[in-house]
């Protein structure tokens, strides 16, 4: 399996689904229209929907009821970037190699067309509740992606991370905001995908537990390429953490213990999806190559 | 009817509602919680929950299935306060005699309280998708909750605002800011009303058209008090309009003819009402009373 182009293939599937959900660029409302559109095409690893779709085919899913959330948790992280991004947070002006949103549409623009893409991720996904197969489920699947988006998610995981800044905390708290961070919605992605292809109530566990510790190591991979990669490579630059006097697995254990965290997390996460005794080649190469991606 | 007496206990109904579905102040993320309750507490006229109330009551509902939309409502509308106020925005440090959230809680933690919020309220509403009263209907008010708080809806409104700052803009484009900015969300607050309570569909329809024409003349009388009244009264500065460059409909067509359309836009409404054949003293005297008001 070359699983590079595996996953670049995988990525242009995805972003057909997201093209598909966009909004049409048109009408008086046109410029944050455009901005919701320019965030969310402006690349990226896919990674959440990627999840989503994967767990998904696990469990034997094949239906198109999985297409509004996939579009709808990517929206949700982008906005996250978006709001990240503007001057009252980490005042990024780039990202992936190319101006932040509120670099190219100013400041006020930023935080609307932020909060515009947060409310558009709800009216998609909503859109799964009117259609035909399995409302149940998407009722279910609705409730999960809202729950670890917000103040008990992501969100809250990003308030405890800006006030922490420059601050000494303690082991107990990092853990909480990385599993809250990153931890949550990539939780979100993989059990919403298990949760609409019909798994059963302990097979969602056994997910929900492998994606934890899935979005942790991911996020101390993260943090090690902000102290190791280059601008070149990573498309922002480097070095933010620590400007931002941010805490870090890297400043608290230093670069070679996390990068051990980070291979124990990842054993950890594949000995739960094997205790599922399903087939999984794609999913374990894509988890191993996203979790020791240099980039 | 005392509709000043009558009005303060709904409120304080709406109130208890409202502090039922707001979060607990406790864990890490203890601060954004207090942000939110703190943004949602600091009071106001509660007039988009108590349309939906009443709206909802107005055609024989009587359950609790209205009470996580109402609260839900009442978060968005708040969520889209906090961020109008932010510095990059209106940058305002009072609302309603007390100090913002931002001018409390810094300017990051008013972007991530306000995000948290709009993701909140979602979580509320989804509380009804597992409601045994109707699911269906709780369904398609969902839907319609999503759209008219969006880029179709509310959000659209603000954006066209903020790009017309400082522009002469045609009545088209002024009637348009008007009619998503502050119409949609009252729109949605009595078609959710009217859904909730199985109101038929041109009845809905009924509804939505007077709920548009409610929107736009509490928006104008909005700006007429941004003229006339004083911060006393109003709890804001005053003339902030003026300050800001926006159009209003002072601006174009001055306070008396302004006057004249909120009289006018009234009536029209309250005759699509009274089509309905329905009992709705209380609701009358409200939008009376609400219209007409002098803060």
């Amino acid at each position: 399996m070359n699983i590079q182009l595996e996953i670049e293939q995988r990525i242009q599937e995805i972003e057909a689904v997201l093209k598909k959900y966009l909004p049409k660029e048109e009408g008086y409302q046109k410029t944050v229209l455009e901005a919701m559109n320019y965030s969310v095409l402006a690349g990226g690893k896919r990674l959440r929907p990627m999840l989503m779709f994967e767990t998904y085919r696990l469990f034997g899913g094949s239906g198109r009821i999985i297409e509004p959330f996939a579009a709808a948790i990517e929206m949700i992280h982008t906005y996250s970037l978006v709001h990240d991004d503007l001057p009252a947070m980490d005042n990024d002006e780039y990202r992936r190699g190319k101006k932040t949103t509120h670099a190219v549409y100013g400041e006020a623009m930023g935080i609307l067309a932020g909060d515009a893409l947060l409310n558009f991720a709800y009216e998609t996904a909503a859109e799964a509740l009117t259609m035909e197969e399995g409302t149940k489920t998407a009722g279910k699947a609705f409730v999960i992606l809202a729950k670890k988006a917000g103040v008990y998610g992501m969100v809250g995981g990003q308030t405890v991370d800006v006030e922490s800044e420059g601050c000494d905390i303690s082991k107990e708290k990092l853990d909480f905001i990385y599993r809250l961070k990153t931890g949550a919605l990539i939780e979100s992605a993989m059990v919403i995908g298990a949760v609409l292809a019909g798994a059963k109530e302990d097979e969602q566990k056994t997910v929900e537990r492998a994606a934890g510790k899935i979005g942790l190591a991911f996020q101390i991979q993260d943090d090690i390429l902000d102290e190791t990669s280059s601008l070149a490579v990573l498309g922002k630059p480097v070095g933010s953490d620590r400007k931002n006097k941010k805490s870090t697995y890297v400043a608290w254990e230093g670069i070679e213990k996390a990068g051990q965290e980070v291979k124990r997390l990842f054993a950890e996460a594949m000995e739960e999806l094997d205790s599922l005794s399903l087939d999984h080649p794609f999913l374990s190469e894509l988890l191993r190559y996203l979790i020791h991606r240099e980039k």
